[in-house]
């Protein structure tokens, strides 16, 4: 039976990318200094038989066959994210993917040592050649895939998301917070003029500050017996979702950032835990795509953490790790701080959706060839300045070579960002509608209603639907910015 | 070329044993309890690929061809590995392997379970399966190597170590102890009646054991940039050389049992270390087998770590960490104390040849078929009798059942260790030939000229010599038990 041996091979792949998830988060947190070459070959051999693997050409006789076969209606859904899977993977040349992996990684290896010298005429020639293949590659997408070049991007982030639909959903959320991030500031202003901030500069020893980690991680839901919480240069959510590992790093001067952050890669971590074991091995049984993730840890991160209600389970834990006292009107100022910067991973919830959108025009541009790469720097500038008022024409290290997605060839990524913040707000309201009087919960430290509805609606569909589909289901309708302006209006607007 | 074939799936091999062997030391360490049952699922798929890699039929076609190809001393003694490690992997049928694979961890899971309520007859019956495949094996793998049936068994721990070798130096030791554990007894009771032991009773907390662990590793030469102490719950040594992972458990009341442990997993890290990097993907490269390993972690714990001279040096750096002041007088009656016991793994280095020899002596009558397992209880007690005047006939968990080793079906393994410790103090003597004040250097924790010895005579040869070959070179003489006798004598004989 050939769905048998889709099923045999999805176990081999599981295998594989274990070990790349588990060598890959030791990498960052356990592995000693000298470790790093031979890791890097090892990692690179195991992806490499992954790959082989999962392209191997019988697969797709595999699939044909298995269409034919009298399969239920589970394995009917998973021989469809096989065929998906596969089709994603197989759609470019072999000699093409070589050819772009060495121009991607030289082009970000490069970006490593010119964006911190500020040295954009350096790098320009080797970001042209990656935009170069990244337009070649979104032609041969778009041909397999049947879609717009760019929607074929981010097909494989985000299974289901199509620039047609995304675009006005945008324009609505731009044009709402060009007028709303002055608003907000002038609010913060006024506020900070009655009520000066109680500065966070205590000393909070980081064994104190993890172990308040560890205890909200339990509390919003974390199971800690499948996963644990590490300290990382670059936080992030890795591992397995039978051992997923999260990390964060510690200032002993500040504990919100590091507390944020973690509880930001658990909500990355819940989804992973609660993904339907049984599925764990088939494509069917990963997250859904990059937005889905992001919404799901921006739900822990802003909809929970940032949630004044939040703050009153919260505090007396603070207190009871770090010793200090904190009243709401003393944190919730610096849990809601607005600010206009140049940096997106810098950014609060309000501004940040500014700097992705950027991203996401920009980038069309660049995918579309409407925008020469020379040109970025300019059009960079020209969109903060109308956006934020901030220019970046002296300093392209904060502008087009700020981030890392551009030079290791990820576009089509960014609007996951924002699409993610969106949908949790979304999700939070549809929980809202059920129970009204959730923040009374919230403000016990009881999370289970939240759990469950997540839960059922999000996390035991796994990749059933596409992100759209599980949008509708959970909340009733399709991406909608009323939801996060909503919140951002009720949040910062008053 | 065939030569560059083999070369290539060296690599392939390389990586997954990197990925094991990182897996294996995290699950050990770092894993989330949950995480058990995927990553042993995942590990198990990865050695099946290893697996189907290492004994693909073609193999031995390349190898064949390899022979007859230009290639320099290194290629040909690299070569030579080649066909060694493919020989011992593929000398048995898959289909004994697998029944095998079965009949090993039913009765390692069993072992677990019925050690504990001290049941024999319930264990008697999965051992015999153990034992009956083993005399199999054993024949299958005489008959392709050559060699006798046991020593076919311990030449895949131990290249190059025979049964008709060992057994007279056995014998020579075994007479030796006879006599000289209950004189080293008397020694040490004379000593304590005149001066009672200082109680190693204090309050050392992990985190300063564990700095002075790291300050005595370094010290030694561990490379902290290519390796980690972490802990577990039983010491061991893993990861790869580039990045080594060493552990160790602690308890707060006392300070020496995980300080030596430090220092034997050091040993065994530093040989790891320091293979030749540039074989590091050829069964070439390799450290050469258990009793040369042994020998390593054995020198460094016994012959560096336990000379009165070492603590010349060791004491001001325990002050140092745990703030206590011991003298010379107070420490040595614990670094050296002797007593009669039945568990090897508790045993001092007097006493252990008894507990390996034993084993020894029993494995081969079982392999040969001359011994039955259910006359086990008896013979082993016989023997526990006879050299340490200790009886096990009420107690096989602390007889046969004592071990994880037959159950598992490593027999020919226990003589490495034995073997190990007289090649360690074989290898010191060779050591003081060449700088008599060698002493001199340890007490003022000078480790360069040991370190530098190790490296010339046993590093850097890795697998291009067997065993007794590199002992010949480095030593000027096979293996010969008046060093090891001749250590004890010194130590504990006055
Ligand atoms: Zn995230
Ligand atoms: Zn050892």
């Amino acid at each position: 039976m050939s769905f048998a041996k889709l099923d045999e091979l999805g176990r081999k792949l599981e295998a594989l990318e274990h070990a790349l998830a588990i060598l890959g988060a030791d990498e960052a947190t356990h592995m000693a200094v000298g470790g790093g070459e031979k890791r890097a070959e090892a990692m690179a051999a195991l992806a490499g038989m992954h790959h082989a693997r999962a392209t191997a050409p019988e697969i797709a006789d595999w699939i044909e066959a298995a269409e034919n076969e009298a399969l239920d209606e589970e394995q009917q859904v998973a021989l469809r994210e096989f065929r998906r899977h596969y089709t994603n993977l197989t759609c470019l040349p072999v000699e093409f993917v070589e050819r772009q992996t060495t121009t991607r990684l030289r082009c970000e290896q490069l970006w490593r040592d010119l964006r911190a010298k500020n040295d954009w005429s350096g790098f320009l020639p080797a970001l042209e050649g990656v935009v170069a293949l990244v337009r070649e590659e979104a032609a041969m997408r778009a041909e397999v895939l049947h879609l717009d070049p760019y929607d074929a991007l981010m097909e494989q982030f985000d299974p289901g998301h199509r620039a047609a639909d995304i675009t006005p959903v945008f324009a609505e959320l731009k044009a709402f917070l060009r007028g709303f991030v002055p608003q907000a500031l002038a609010v913060q202003e006024e506020r900070l003029a009655k009520t000066p901030l109680r500065p966070l500069s205590g000393t909070y020893p980081v064994e104190r500050q993890r172990e308040l980690g560890l205890a909200m991680m339990a509390a919003v839901g974390f199971d800690l017996t499948r996963g644990s919480l590490s300290v990382s240069h670059h936080p992030f959510c890795g591992g397995v979702p039978t051992d997923v590992r999260i990390t964060t790093r510690y200032r002993t001067t500040e504990f919100l950032s590091a507390l944020m952050g973690v509880l930001h890669e658990t909500g990355h971590a819940m989804y992973e835990q609660n993904l339907p074991q049984k599925w764990a091995h088939w494509p069917l049984g990963k997250a859904r795509g990059m937005a889905m993730h992001e919404s799901q840890s921006l739900f822990v991160e802003k909809q929970l953490g940032r949630n004044p209600a939040f703050w009153d389970w919260a505090l007396p834990l603070v207190e009871q790790h770090l010793g200090e006292k904190w009243s709401k009107a003393d944190i919730l100022p610096h849990v809601h701080h607005v600010a206009r910067g140049l940096i997106r991973v810098d950014a609060d919830e309000v501004t940040y959706p500014l700097h992705v959108i950027l991203r996401y025009e920009l980038e069309q541009e660049l995918v579309a060839g409407r925008l020469s790469v020379s040109d970025l720097p300019e059009a960079w500038d020209a969109k903060m300045r109308d956006t934020l008022g901030l220019s970046t024409i002296d300093t392209p290290q904060d502008g087009p070579m700020q981030d890392v997605h551009w030079p290791s060839g990820a576009f089509g990524y960014f609007p996951s960002y924002t699409l993610g913040a969106m949908m949790a707000a979304q999700q939070w309201a549809a929980i809202i509608r059920l129970n009204p009087g959730i923040d009374g919960d919230i403000a016990k430290g009881r999370f289970d209603m939240v759990t469950d509805w997540r839960h059922d609606n999000i996390w035991s569909l796994a990749s059933s639907r596409s992100t759209p589909e599980i949008m509708k289901l959970a909340t009733g309708e399709t991406l909608n910015a009323r939801y996060f302006t909503g919140h951002l209006t009720q949040r910062y607007g008053a």
